[in-house]
């Protein structure tokens, strides 16, 4: 599977879209409000640039992705108000890989603009809206073009699947019963991807230039606890009903691995805080999950698959709590 | 109608789509590459920067897309290797309006830059590719932001329909038969069309920066004149034939002028050159005018409206040579 061609959220403005089903990730942004504001308010008052130039790095395709870059830039507009300063130019960069439903995020920026501009004022500088597609694990923008990068619930994707997931036969993440090969596997590229993401992003900031990275986290630092994996293990347990009843082959599940890693607090090296959250999640792992799932087992089981799948977690959530753990990340390029 | 959400060209890679339709767009952007090619040498041997900024302002989707930025990296990356230079970085801007198929193209992108990786060569700097949805009649990208401005065959589109047009009737554009305030009224709209474009790209162009402009253009200086308005007329008589079988309102037809006004050599201030040109347009007229008629007319009649235009341009066409006659602008901000 080639993760840059084939994962995205769900595309469009319907029932499964991801754009209806991303309320979990608007309350993470709301959350981690205080900590992005600050941040871009330390950025300004150190150097009150004409233009800042604001990357949001996994920006999606709905409500959130215009919604997290307007919150930074009403933090700038209100500090620039209360310090009398000229307001500065906005420039924004909307990046996701090439399979995110850009069309639908640009078809919406007039309306989206006009707002902006009325809850700014008319003194407010220009607002400049740009779509970046491709990977952020390798180079997006120019060396020394940007002044903040924003990234939230994007950095537990990895860059591809790990390789030496042989022996994960009927899971499809590190879940209990992967042997101990696996989540050393999903650690490693986990590694890899998130230094190359550093270096990249080092690049690219200017000096003085921040970052604020939101990342859904492990509470365990044993990879293998189940605490860590439960959704995915859900949605297996879905998929291996079907291979039971004939509906799916059983090779084709054990060659299926989800690129993704959820690190723990000690395998981010920088962390200012972290927050809890609960939420019910059959709807929004749909609109996350379906873009995999249906290139590898076809688009034809894809409403079968995700039936089951919500009942399984309707049985769990009476039973038990689902929360998701953040670990928030802020730095500075000196 | 809201000329900045209609107007784009038919998306998508199918039969009737701009992408397979852009023959002649894509024929004018090799004849002008002596221009551009020329402009952007100069415009990199004035200064020698260590990123240069293009922006391709009416992109469309589709091969022309990608074709014309490609000619204009590589002649840059030829001349810097002549005078042995270490390679600038390349941002190239993608800018239409937001109707615009971006999808399609940032789904090619990672193709394309390869290609170009090959073409160019291990030391070539990066090539950094982002979209821009937007109307170019009105500020784009930052104050001094841009090196060089490309834009081929997208002038000649119009911000909005020219007010003033009521006794346009029969007609969908400046016609033989239209009552004299009506080219009046076409070219008050380009002139103040044309003069916010070229304000607002000298706000974003760095001093030295540089634009060629390549705009589809009358031979004569009288507006009413045949020649320049024919293909739009061929289409006013597929509409005109529906109108009297009762398949279109006549009301709908007389509301109805298309957005467009092709300015003779006069009309433009400075030109550089002009070339000429022979092509079969009838699909690559439906792939440019389609999404007007079906916001205008509806999407049931559009098939038999392109089928009529098809056999009046046949039956002209095997009588009459259509030439398309452009104009070329090279500009230096100073």
């Amino acid at each position: 599977m080639e993760v840059g061609q084939v994962l995205h959220m769900n595309g469009g403005v319907g029932e499964t879209s991801y754009a209806n089903n991303s309320f979990v990730q608007q309350k993470v942004i709301t959350m981690t409000k205080p900590i992005t504001e600050d941040a871009i308010t330390k950025l300004y008052r150190s150097s009150y640039p004409v233009a800042i130039a604001i990357a949001d790095l996994g920006c999606s395709s709905g409500p959130n992705t215009l919604f997290a870059v307007s919150e930074l830039i009403k933090a700038v507009d209100s500090i620039r108000r209360k310090m009398r300063r000229k307001s500065p130019e906005y420039q924004v960069f909307l990046n996701d890989l090439p399979g995110n439903d850009f069309n639908t995020i640009f078809r919406s920026l007039s309306v989206f603009q006009n707002k902006l501009r009325n809850q700014l004022g008319a003194d407010a500088g220009p607002c400049f809206f740009t779509g970046v597609p491709g990977s952020f694990y390798g180079r997006l923008f120019r060396k020394n073009s940007l002044h903040f990068v924003h990234s939230s619930y994007s950095l537990q994707w990895l860059s591809q699947v790990p390789e030496g997931l042989e022996n994960n036969k009927g899971n499809i993440y590190m879940a209990s019963s992967s042997p101990p090969d696996v989540p050393r596997a999903y650690y490693k590229q986990f590694q890899q991807d998130f230094s190359l993401f550093l270096k990249c992003r080092s690049e690219e900031l200017v000096d003085g230039g921040r970052m604020v990275l939101t990342v859904l986290r492990r509470r365990s630092d044993d990879p293998s606890s189940k605490e860590g994996c439960y959704i995915w293990e859900l949605l297996a347990m879905a998929l291996n009903d079907m291979v039971l009843e004939g509906v799916i082959e059983e090779e084709k599940l054990n060659t299926f691995n989800i690129p993704q890693y959820t690190p723990s607090q000690n395998e981010i090296d920088l962390s200012d805080a972290f927050k809890d959250g609960g939420y019910n999640v059959a709807k929004c792992m749909r609109a996350v999950a379906e873009p995999l799932i249906v290139s590898h087992f076809g688009e034809a089981i894809v409403d079968q698959v995700f039936q089951r799948y919500r009942e399984i977690i309707a049985d769990r959530m009476s039973k038990e709590k689902t929360e998701f753990v953040n670990v928030i990340v802020s730095l500075i390029k000196v």
